[in-house]
């Protein structure tokens, strides 16, 4: 995981779920200035601008294809794609994503960018020269591995040359003053031989481009989900690890991550992040044609948050930020719910039935713990726990079993028992000092 | 099927195993001479000119690839591609392959040539033009379809505009008066989720492709192994199908093909050929780098081509003709054993063991009859079946179960029994009319 | 496939859809005299009894089980399965099926019962005797062999112990005058390694069994999906062989049908039938605790019955007869329907698209035809097809592609095109001599 | 994982690698009288019988089975299965296993007996009562669940009545004083559904069972694989798992361990533990009918302690320890090596390539540290790894990486570099405190 040494889980804003392949330069800004006033104060920091940002003509054919085939891209003489000057009309010149991320940084914000793995397809049949290595991009380039759904790159070779591109991307990106890449296609890779995690000397070889930098970078996997047998590797060479297909405002899926969350329980901690992938809230969808509020109600709204952050998965805003309304903000600004992020707390599943699940975290040095009570079922009911069958979960004196007075965090109630009456696909989330 | 009304099963020499993507046109004609003074009186006929003629620089990188990533390809305006006149010379200027099968014509034999399956590649990324289409070549071209194994390609879109490219190649090909196409990278696709059979829709193409050319051309569907629950699909639109991945000149893939041959064994008809791979006999591997002898026994060569008739497999010689020895020849000149390629023959396994295995094929009209005792373990021992457990594995009437005198293909011996000692890894064929 | 003959496919009916695991003696013979009296001169003739005729208490413990464990069963002193004296009376005193068979023998009908693959586990653990051979159950039965959905068998080792099991039943059988047996847990096995076809030997077992009887007796297997690639087993050594699991009167599992009829098509001919399943009609579910009418809409029944006609399916009803209405009885009465499992037609789809398809039928010795088209849609719509669209699905000279007079075989209309409206998962079946 | 609190790591004897399932009475105590003299002092305590205790007539039919199917086995009146008198002759009277226990305890020593899951098959046959539950065995066994490799049981429904059943043996082993048991069966079942991990309510059940003993009990899982996305399941309700099937003493699966363990590194620690499988030393195979000296070389059996012990194994003897001879002595007395057992190391691989393999492990609370060098290879190569890099592999602070000097464990040298010639397939391991 390289030098990577905060606690804190990353917390931040993606520019996909709202914009798709077509945010700009003002629209990024426009997020960034509303973070750094309403949000920053409660943890959030990343500004992620997403896919395509190297593109042209980006959503003109969106009745047939995503992303266009064989479409036009800004990319310099080493195959190393830029910023898109209509887009980003900072970056002319030369100047790449300089200019918006100085803008970024000087918010107090941190800036990220998504990167497809690879080299460019046209670099590889232009026979373009790698900077820093003998051979050209076409034996740099992998034929055999291109994307499932993305026409854009080819996979690169496990060799110095393609070291050397890796090396040259991530050095401008340092240069560029970029604090978080989000590296796509690469966590799970859609074709046999390289389905699943199957790509793993491109994580390598990304891990030691960064290292090389000497910038500190958190290096996140998209898309997922990643196999929990590979944990280890994940642990070592990435930040951030998607454990999910792209996460959306439906219930089924909010359920199914339970599940994800189950397997993965044993593999968070500072640095080596299990990811849920991105919080659709407030207005989402705009740029793939069709602006909805997300589709989640107020209870899956709290019980995604609620799980998001006693598993410690990072937190990724899907919205478009100046957008938010009152409510939704305020879910956001729940101090005690974000305090779960803090990198101290370990958390179990405690039990796991078909309409009921119960999370615990305890910080152990501390004794402060959080239980989360979710109520996955069509109708309202009584869920209850008891501090003892809480601690079986953890190493013996984690969590102490003894009975005393809680608080549940969406209400802000006192109680002396971990329990109440929850709301359909509801949850309460108790916290005891 | 299309209109392909010829009852004997194709026999022929194909290029491959012995030229890799590096056969001259010269090595062509030298072959086709042999073919029509020494194998033409006997039933063979096609001779077929395999991977990458249209490529620069074969075998100038061997080893590292046997497909040059993102090398040079000979192709016109609409992105078709044409012999490389560096191996070709007689398609210089626009003559394409005219003037090689026009001499292979005058020598009463059949020409063939290999395609890859889609539109080349950098037609794609150039944006060229389709024949008798609206949309360029980008549009036609699936950038997610690419082969597992060769860098050339995309495949090619179900869509009118991809049916108008494929038209124009065979256009091309039937002008040029091709009488035998071996597609490859269709009958077994290697990537999930084209995985298997998954190019379906290109077959069906290719099949009103060719019928509009209103030429006979065989379509036969590479590499293997096909899937026999497609079996309906491969014989409504293709004439062969691999049933095996590339089969070369070692005893456990030999081994193998019985219980390929087992599975296929209900669907062998005319016209309708599962194919189980070249011929690896003689001298064979010379381009790829190490010229050799086959590694098969005499036995085993007796055995495989007894196999090959016996199941009715199309029969086509991965030999460098100019070379084969009197013996090789004399197995190429059997007429009774060739016979079994005339498209009157059914045939079925009888038994198999785990050392043993009988075949036995019968004509319904005549009653004319052959069995095959093949000796699939390391020793030589006896093997003997009565008529009447052959005659069980055929619908009743057909497979006459008294006894009588037959004949053994091989050594011409007479006897009144089937049965025998069998050489370790070899074959008794017996006959009776 | 053994010395079955008849040309005729088998139809009937079966008591599993009405009675489940509880039809006695008096419920047979109603639906035998109802067939007798309505169904016999159109062709229907088989009368089976399905599941557990062998056990006590059926039925008593439905809200937990459908099969008992450990429950108790009729068994004599070889370890063979005797009916019920309690649902069959006649049975009693060792006279087994004998008396019931004689009955429906008198009406001119034939006889059939279904047998779970194997050994009674019980007849195992108390080491009974085997007939003619001198090793006992425990030796026979593979304590690894179990269904995955009924407790009552072991499966049988492939041994001559284990052949004179299977000889000893199928002796009491045909002593019965049993002329259908359905044997069970073995066209599909449910567990690994066993999974799939992965029983062959017992069905080898059971061929050879039945051979010794020197009756005629159908060997149909259940359940499904059978698996293609081993089409050429079944088609040796059974007579009809399930292509689905239990199939139910849901439309989606009439839809898949289409699917699995598609890759079975090139596999149908007398003495060999791929078998959709039981037709769900008139009353079902009895038994099973709720009784009802089939859910299958008018529309969706007449689609059924063309399907698994023109496709060549046995048709077994699963109804009880007593209770036909008269409407749904006409169905069962339509000769020109009927006509199609008369063993001499050959049949292919045409067309399959996603709401519509199209299948066509010949008898290539007389040219007699038929064209069905299916509306796989929610709405009504035009479907149309040309003679030469048909004939190209079939060989050269087998489908005369000329324009002529059709009937329409549900409604009796005459036309001069192949085509009309068809209501929504609705069928038209055109027939022309 | 319940309240094992022992830091160590299990180390001892199991029968099963030289008596197969035909240990007596006898046998058991002259390896543990052996053990208390010669290992004890070195960390080894557990004794354990292996598979089979409770059967009649073992090994009688050693050709065709290794269990006989439906043998004689003793049992008491509610099912239990209680030791062979005629193999145990102390257990005679209803004693069981408790006076052999109390002659291990009397020697210093653990005592530990193998389980197969489930409930006997007679006792289901024979609806036998369940101590202190209504329902009878027929309600209590799950006749779908068996064991694809052993007729004896059969899986237990997840019901209170189940648990009774679990309950009533633990009682049973409690009141001997068994320390550990080893559950067979259900780490890894065969048969789809049941398939990988597929019985947890059975681990759960267990787990529930020896908790409400009171007694420490270790709860071993075989056979392996256990699958890695279970982990935390395993890590929950169990102490050891088997990552592998049976190992013995070939090349091939030793060098498989090094691709298992490392999918495992992540999941070693203090009474959840991953595990090897038992260590083929010395005389193996008696009882199996073939004994003989383990097949390893030397440096094999070196590589085989040395990864078992910086992964983090338990470690079980199979080997009949009476008859060790003085070199394999030696190595079971390694007291630096041994260390690596005490629960206070943390290990992770560094590297991985075809022919090296390098791990190294610290205790993360004083620094003392272990490299073992890997030569998967067939010839000697040089290998050598700088603490840089084995620091690399942990997080900042654990492994220091200065240089400094070393000592080689097997043979004492003392060095400044980590490295050195290393013979194929062999192993160095370097300490430093």
């Amino acid at each position: 995981m390289g030098k990577y040494t905060t606690l804190q889980t990353p917390m931040g804003w993606n520019s996909y779920d709202y914009y798709d392949t077509n945010v700009t330069e003002a629209d990024v800004l426009a997020n960034a200035a509303y973070m750094a006033k309403h949000l920053k104060p409660y943890g959030w920091e990343y500004v992620v601008v997403d896919i395509q940002w190297y593109a042209y003509d980006t959503a003109s054919m969106r009745d047939q294809f995503q992303y266009i085939p064989f479409g036009r891209n800004e990319m310099d003489e080493f195959g190393r794609l830029l910023p898109c000057p209509e887009k980003f009309p900072s970056s002319a010149g030369g100047a790449g994503f300089k200019p918006l991320a100085d803008k970024i940084h000087a918010l107090g914000l941190k800036f990220g960018i998504h990167v497809m793995r690879g080299i460019p397809r046209l670099a590889a049949h232009q026979h373009l020269p790698v900077l820093g290595a003998e051979e050209t991009a076409d034996m740099v380039a992998d034929p055999a591995s291109v994307a499932e759904w993305n026409p854009d790159m080819y996979g690169i070779r496990n060799t110095p040359a393609g070291q050397a591109y890796y090396d040259s991307i991530l050095q401008l990106y340092a240069s560029w003053g970029v604090d978080f890449i989000k590296v796509d296609d690469i966590c799970s890779t859609g074709f046999h031989p390289h389905r699943g995690y199957g790509r793993k000397h491109e994580v390598e070889m990304l891990h030691k481009a960064i290292e090389k930098t000497g910038r500190d970078m958190v290096l996140s996997l998209s898309p997922g989900p990643a196999t929990v047998e590979q944990s280890w590797h994940y642990s070592r060479y990435a930040n951030m690890w998607r454990i999910t297909d792209d996460f959306w405002d439906n219930w089924d899926t909010l359920l199914d991550m339970f599940t994800r969350c189950e397997k993965w329980q044993d593999h968070v901690r500072p640095g080596c992040w299990p990811d849920c992938d991105m919080l659709p809230l407030g207005k989402v969808g705009k740029h793939f044609g069709h602006e909805r509020d997300t589709l989640f109600t107020k209870d899956e709204q709290k019980t995604m948050l609620t799980l998001w952050c006693i598993f410690g998965s990072p937190l990724m805003l899907g919205a478009e930020l100046t957008l938010l309304d009152h409510w939704t903000l305020s879910l956001l600004q729940n101090e005690k719910l974000l305090r779960l992020e803090n990198g101290r707390f370990v958390s179990r599943q405690v039990l796991r039935h078909k309409d009921t699940c119960v999370w615990a975290a305890v910080d152990p040095k501390t004794g402060e713990r959080y239980v989360a009570l979710f109520n996955l079922s069509e109708t309202a009911g009584k869920i209850a726990i008891s501090p003892a069958e809480c601690a079986a979960a953890f190493p013996e004196g984690w969590f102490c079993p003894e009975e005393g007075t809680w608080e549940e965090v969406w209400s802000g109630n006192q109680s002396d028992k971990i329990g109440g009456e929850v709301a359909p696909h509801g949850a309460l989330l108790f916290h005891r000092s």
